[in-house]
């Protein structure tokens, strides 16, 4: 055996929420305890994690601790609103939450709308981002309203959608069916210098029996005849956009994100589809933070097939295996059923419930902080116990 | 980062059984089955491990490999039964347990009788043990009917108590009280010549408050009146001992185990009481396991503040600690309820539940060889993960 100097270990916390429990922090705050009563002399490094949907602005202000900016705008149907945005400490990075503005939380006091809500609020939050100087704006998708195909937002950043006679059409996938052209004249100056990097965290196409429609139109309030309806106006939109823009987005995987909205930004401002926890991750710099850690320990509600397949956990496993550090992967969740198989594929080397044994959710939920504490020291002490 | 030559991994799996649910043999299996899982090139040793009470017998079988020998014996009541023994490989150590002949489960199917019960069958296997030729004899104690101060085994062995008028008193705790004389004249020849060590996990002593009458006569079925006359009859049995053989038992710290049965085993064949679970240890071989182990998996059903105090996970992570390779010990366990800070107290770097989140625990028991599977293996990916 060769004795080896061993450092003061550096563990990285980097947990999304545990939804209906704990917030990112909240874990993060918990699982770091845990890490320094195994080992009061390990260096903590806490970041919120989040999968570049609903909470992933809170998860960036939390890391960033930069100051949350708000801005007057409307939200899904029109009405006056405030939504909050934020940019990174070094002001290059601005963030739209979709969800913000345009969120379907935001007129959940109202019957849905599925044909006239729109995402204009969201590009209102963009023009108000732009003016703040960055240089790249990374807009975080899921929880829409709408299915305008993102032209809401092309307008609220100041292009016109006109029909046939040249006149505004209304907002939403209603008013989108009568678009003839677009009128790019009055879009925000910075509009296209900017980098626009979209968090998408599914595949689906913006057209057809797997498009934003016929998929994520029900949740929004469209019946079977407004979904057949809303997929031939985002049909014709994806038509035009490529006759105004030569882009063509039919097929971008994708694109059926959020009710159509990377079509449009895609096509008319050039941004990037990627998967939300690789986007968040770089955002929080935890690829800087990997670059020497012992030991990463991050965690969700539910450790499932999904958490694989873009979520925080693999994200986060991703980068790790990045890494110079190459460290081990440990995700604690409320409840772990990946085989642990599939989890070693996934890079990450163990999923760890917080449940001590049998217990109902409801007395479980609780102890979801003293638990994550607890395990998280059982884990840290592990490791370090492993080390030579 | 200095480059070391890692050997395959040598993972020592020694469980304790899952009560109510999987021997430790089972136990182990699976527990391996998951190490090899995420570590295909690893060396796994298992051991079914066991505290020295009722359950080691077919644990040091396990081990062994070795024969099971039965012998004609009585119950704790007298009735013709049979009791198993063993010897280890070597045949130098012979395990009485003495549940086998004595235990309460025996006598089951009529009423208790506190004041008759007696241990005469386990010395009528321990001298079969004799007669084999061993030359250390390991009694493992729990489980006893009666509360007869050891005196059955010496009747077993040959002894004699005698009344006043030199007439042999009747077994059990009554006829114990009219006991005048020991006569040791027929006691088996190599009664005296072997070492006998007995596995105790009380530390009880003999008469008192805390004695084998008042804290173990009532499950035996002691009422209140019985309590007290057993507690003098013990008294006065020390007191003769005592006087037979200068040996003094009364404040023997666990001379009040299985009804006093170290009480005339310490006096009479000097033998020594020993926490339960390193003697089964050391009579399986853990110490010589564990010299060069990278990982020590144990387990038991709940792990909890009895665990740390002369159970399985305790006598095993007291070996490791004092093992050259001072391998991590990582306890598995249906149940974890003690808390993280006060496992690695007592040497074990952590312990996880087979829980895989809420869940009732009729869901889980027929879940748990396939839970301490996935837990193995996820423990394993991440020890070795761990390593440099």
């Amino acid at each position: 055996m060769i004795a080896t100097t061993t450092a003061a270990p550096h563990v990285v916390v980097v947990p999304d929420s545990f939804k209906g429990s704990l917030s990112a922090t909240e874990v993060a705050e918990a699982v770091g305890a845990g890490v320094l009563a195994a080992a009061p002399d390990a260096r903590v490094t806490s970041l919120a994690m989040a999968d570049g949907g609903e909470g992933t602005l809170d998860a960036l202000l939390t890391t960033w601790r930069t100051e949350v900016r708000t801005v007057p705008t409307v939200d899904a149907i029109g009405r006056p609103t405030t939504a909050r945005w934020a940019t990174s400490p070094d002001g290059r990075v601005g963030v739209v939450e979709l969800a913000e503005a345009s969120g379907l939380p935001g007129v959940s006091d109202v019957p849905l709308e599925p044909l006239h809500a729109h995402t204009r609020g969201t590009g209102e939050v963009a023009a108000a981002v732009l003016d703040a100087g960055v240089e790249e704006v990374l807009v975080c998708l899921g929880g829409s309203a709408s299915t305008d195909g993102g032209a809401g937002i092309l307008t609220g950043l100041g292009a016109r959608l006109l029909d046939a006679d040249g006149v505004d059409v209304p907002a939403g996938g209603e008013g989108l069916a009568r678009v003839a052209s677009l009128d790019l004249s009055g879009l925000h100056p910075r509009a296209r210098e900017v980098r626009w990097r979209l968090a998408v965290d599914v595949t689906n196409p913006l057209v057809g029996e797997h498009g934003a429609a016929a998929v994520f139109g029900p949740q929004k309030g469209a019946r079977p005849g407004d979904v057949a309806f809303l997929d031939e106006v985002l049909t014709c939109w994806a038509n035009l956009l490529e006759r105004e823009t030569g882009v063509r987005v039919h097929e971008l995987p994708g694109a059926g994100a959020a009710g159509g909205v990377p079509a449009a930004l895609a096509a008319v401002l050039g941004a990037r589809l990627e998967p939300g926890a690789g986007l968040v991750a770089e955002a929080i710099g935890l690829p800087e933070a990997l670059a020497d850690a012992t030991l990463v320990l991050t965690g969700e509600g539910s450790f499932d097939s999904q958490s694989v397949r873009g979520k925080v956990a693999d994200g986060v496993a991703r980068l790790a295996a990045a890494s110079p550090a190459r460290p081990p992967v440990v995700v604690l969740a409320g409840r772990v059923t990946l085989p642990a198989a599939q989890a070693r594929a996934a890079g990450i080397a163990a999923a760890f419930s917080i449940a001590p044994g049998p217990i109902d959710l409801d007395d479980l939920l609780p102890r979801t902080a003293e638990r994550l504490t607890d395990l998280a020291a059982s884990v840290t002490a592990l490791v370090l116990a492993a080390r030579p």
